[in-house]
C-alpha cells in the first residue's frame, strides 16, 4: 500500500489523519492557510518534511481562496454611474487585499509549530516564488504557488529515495534497526527519511528488521511506524521508549536510524523528544546512531542545537492518550516535545546529496555549496 | 493520607488493587496462597518490599486456610468401631496433607513473579518459621507463620523509616529529584524506599521537588507515584519516560532515586525497565543516582546483574493501556519488565544500615556481618 499523506484533490488539500490511525484511516480536507495551520498545530498531519509540504499547499490555498473571493467596494456598482470608479478602486483594493489575505497567511502558518524548519523553509520557498509573480493577476498568481507546493511534494519523495540509497548502504544485511517517533511516508509526501531508508535496503535486497520506540505521548512509533512496517511487510518489534537501553545492552539493535526537525549549523540535531537518551545509549553501546536529514531540514542561520526552539504542547498528551487520561489529578505537567542530540553523538547524517559522517560546520556549510 | 498498601482483617489479608489507581480506590480480600499469587502476578500488589510482604502473607493465610478445613478419612466416623481409626488416619493424613498444602503454597507463591528478590526472602523466612515450630499443631503452626507476616509487614516500615533517614540526608534543601517507577508507600507495608526518602527528607524540613517518569507500559509513575506524593502535598511534575534526557540536559535535575527490585553481590541493580537508560543519563550529566534498597533485596546468592532473571510480561501491556489498544495491528512485541544497572553507574545504595557508596562486593558483604 502506498501511503499517500498529502494528495491535491478537487482544489483542495486532503491530509491523511494521523491522530486516529492506526485503528482509523481517514482524509480530511483543507482549504485555506488557517485551515491548514490548524491541522499541522493538531497533529492531523506531522513530521518535519511533511509540514513543510503542507505549509506550501497552505499558501498556494490561500492565493486560491483569496483571488476566488468575490469582492465588493462598498460602492453601489448598479449605479451606472459609479461602475467605474468602483471598478478602479475593486482593483486597488483587490491587489492591497490579496497581499494582506496572502501576509496573514503566511503568519498563522508560520505560528503552526516552532521546531521544525521544513515549515519556515516550505514558506520562504512559497514567499520567493510569490515575489516573483508580483504583477500578475491574483489568479495567476495562485496558479503558479500550486504549482510550486505540487513541486515540493514531488522534490521531497525524489530526496527521500536518494536518502534512502544512501542510508541503506550503511545497513548490512540482516540489520536489527532502531527507530524512534515516525520519520516515515506519513512524515513526508511519501517514502520517508528514517523509514525511507528501511524501505530502500529491503528493496536493495537486504534482510532488515525494525524496533520501534512507542515513542510517548503521541505515540507515533506505536501507532504510526508500527503501521508503516506491516503494511511494507517489514519485520517490526514495538517497545515503549525505556526499553530501548535494555535491546542495546542485550545486543539486540545493531543501528539506530532516526529523522530530524532540524539541525544546526554545528551538526546538533533536534528531534522528537526521548531521541537525544537514545543517541546516549548508542554512544554507550558503540551502535551506529545516524539521522536522515533533508537539506532543508538544516538550519544554517543558527550556530548550534541552543538557538533551536522547543514547543511545550499541551499537559494533556501527557496525561494519558486522547481522553483517555491515567494520570494522578493534581500532578504538574512538562511536555516538550523534542530534545537536542549534540552532533558528538551523531554517527552520520544522510542527506540527498550523500553520507556527511560526524558533521561539524565545515561540512554542512560543504552541502550548500 | 496513610496509605495502608496491605492491611490484615477479619483473618483476610487486603490489598489495595493498584491497576485501577488514581481513578479508583479499593482493596481486594485474599484468603489463600494462590489467590495472593494471582493478586501478585496480576499486579495488583507490586513493588519488591510489598510483594515479599503478600507472600508472607500468602503463606500464613494457606497454614490457616489448610489448618482450619475439614477432612476427611473416607471412612465412615458414625461407624463407633471405626471412629478411632478413622481419628488416627486422619492425624496422619492430616499432617501430610498440611505439609503437602504448605509445599503447594509456596510453589505457586514462588512462581507468580521471577524478579524481585523479596519474594523469595519472604518465602525464605517464612519458611524457616515453618521448620521451627514443626510438631506443633497445624493450628499453632498458623497462629506463628501469621504473627511473623505482621513482623515483617511492620519491620517494612521501620527498614523504610530508617533508610529514609539516611537518603533525606543525601538531598539539599530544594533539590528537585527525579524518580523512575513507584519505590513508595505502595511498593511497600508504608512509607516507600525511593519516597520514603522524599517523605523524610520533607519530615525533616526540606524543600524538595520530585520528577515522575510515568513509566510504561505499567504507569506506576503516572499514577502511584504521582497519586502519593499528591497526598503527601509534596510537588510533583510527571514527565514521559524519554523526557528524562530533556530535564537533565537543561539542568532541571539535582539528583536520581529509584527502588530496586534485586542487588547483585557485586553492586549491580535491577530495577523497572527504563532504570538503566536513567542511570547511564545521569551519569552523563554527573547527577547522583541513588539506589533505595533495604537488605532484603539484596541477592548476595548471585554474582552480578547478569544473574538475575528478568521477567517478560504480556504482550498486551505495551500494545496500549488496561484495555484501550493503540498499536497497529500486526506488530510484534517486547515487553521485559526491568532492566539492570551495573554497579559502575550507581552513586550510592541506600540501606537501613546506612549509606553504601561506589557499592562493590567486600562493601555489601560488610553489610550482612
Amino acid at each position: 500500500m502506498k501511503v499517500e499523506t498529502l494528495r491535491w484533490i478537487d482544489n483542495k488539500l486532503e491530509m491523511i489523519d494521523q491522530r486516529i490511525l492506526p485503528a482509523s484511516f481517514e482524509y480530511l480536507a483543507y482549504d485555506s492557510a488557517a485551515s491548514v495551520a490548524e491541522g499541522i498545530r493538531s497533529m492531523v498531519v506531522r513530521g518535519a518534511p511533511a509540514i513543510g509540504v503542507a505549509a506550501a499547499y497552505g499558501v498556494a490555498l490561500e492565493a486560491l481562496r483569496l483571488s476566488s473571493e468575490p469582492r465588493h467596494s462598498g460602492l453601489d456598482p448598479e449605479s451606472s454611474a459609479l461602475k467605474k470608479l468602483d471598478s478602479r478602486l475593486r482593483g486597488n483594493d483587490e491587489a492591497e487585499d490579496f497581499n494582506a489575505g496572502m501576509e496573514a497567511g503566511f503568519t498563522v502558518l508560520a505560528q503552526s509549530r516552532p521546531t521544525a524548519v521544513n515549515l519556515f523553509w516550505g514558506l520562504q520557498r512559497m514567499r520567493a516564488v510569490w515575489e516573483s509573480v508580483q504583477g500578475q493577476s491574483n489568479a495567476a498568481v495562485a496558479q503558479r504557488l500550486l504549482a510550486e507546493a505540487h513541486e515540493i511534494l514531488a522534490e521531497d519523495i525524489r530526496i527521500n529515495r536518494a536518502m534512502g540509497a544512501f542510508g541503506a548502504e550503511l545497513l548490512a544485511d540482516g540489520a536489527r534497526v532502531l527507530t524512534h517517533c515516525n520519520a516515515g511516508a506519513l512524515a513526508t509526501a511519501g517514502h520517508g527519511t528514517a523509514l525511507g531508508v528501511f524501505r530502500s535496503a529491503v528493496e536493495a535486497g537486504k534482510k532488515i528488521s525494525v524496533i520501534a520506540d512507542e515513542t510517548r505521548p503521541f505515540l507515533q512509533g506505536a501507532r504510526l511506524t508500527a503501521w508503516e512496517m506491516v503494511q511494507e511487510n517489514i519485520p517490526v518489534t514495538l517497545i515503549t521508549d525505556n526499553m530501548a537501553g535494555f535491546m542495546m545492552s542485550r545486543g539486540e539493535v545493531d543501528a539506530v536510524v532516526v529523522g530530524t526537525d532540524r539541525v544546526a549549523s554545528n551538526g546538533d540535531v533536534a528531534n522528537k523528544i526521548g531521541t537525544y537518551m537514545v543517541a546516549v545509549l548508542a554512544r554507550r553501546h558503540n551502535i551506529p546512531f545516524y539521522v536522515a536529514c533533508p537539506l532543508s531540514t538544516i538550519d544554517m542561520s543558527i550556530v548550534s542545537g541552543a538557538d533551536i526552539p522547543i514547543e511545550e504542547r499541551s499537559a494533556d498528551e501527557v496525561k494519558g492518550f486522547r481522553d483517555y487520561h491515567w494520570a494522578a489529578e493534581g500532578v504538574s505537567i512538562r511536555n516538550p516535545s523534542f530534545d537536542v542530540t549534540p552532533a558528538e553523538l551523531v554517527t552520520a547524517l544522510i542527506t540527498e546529496k550523500g553520507v556527511v559522517r560526524q558533521p561539524d560546520r565545515d561540512k554542512l556549510r560543504a552541502l550548500f555549496k
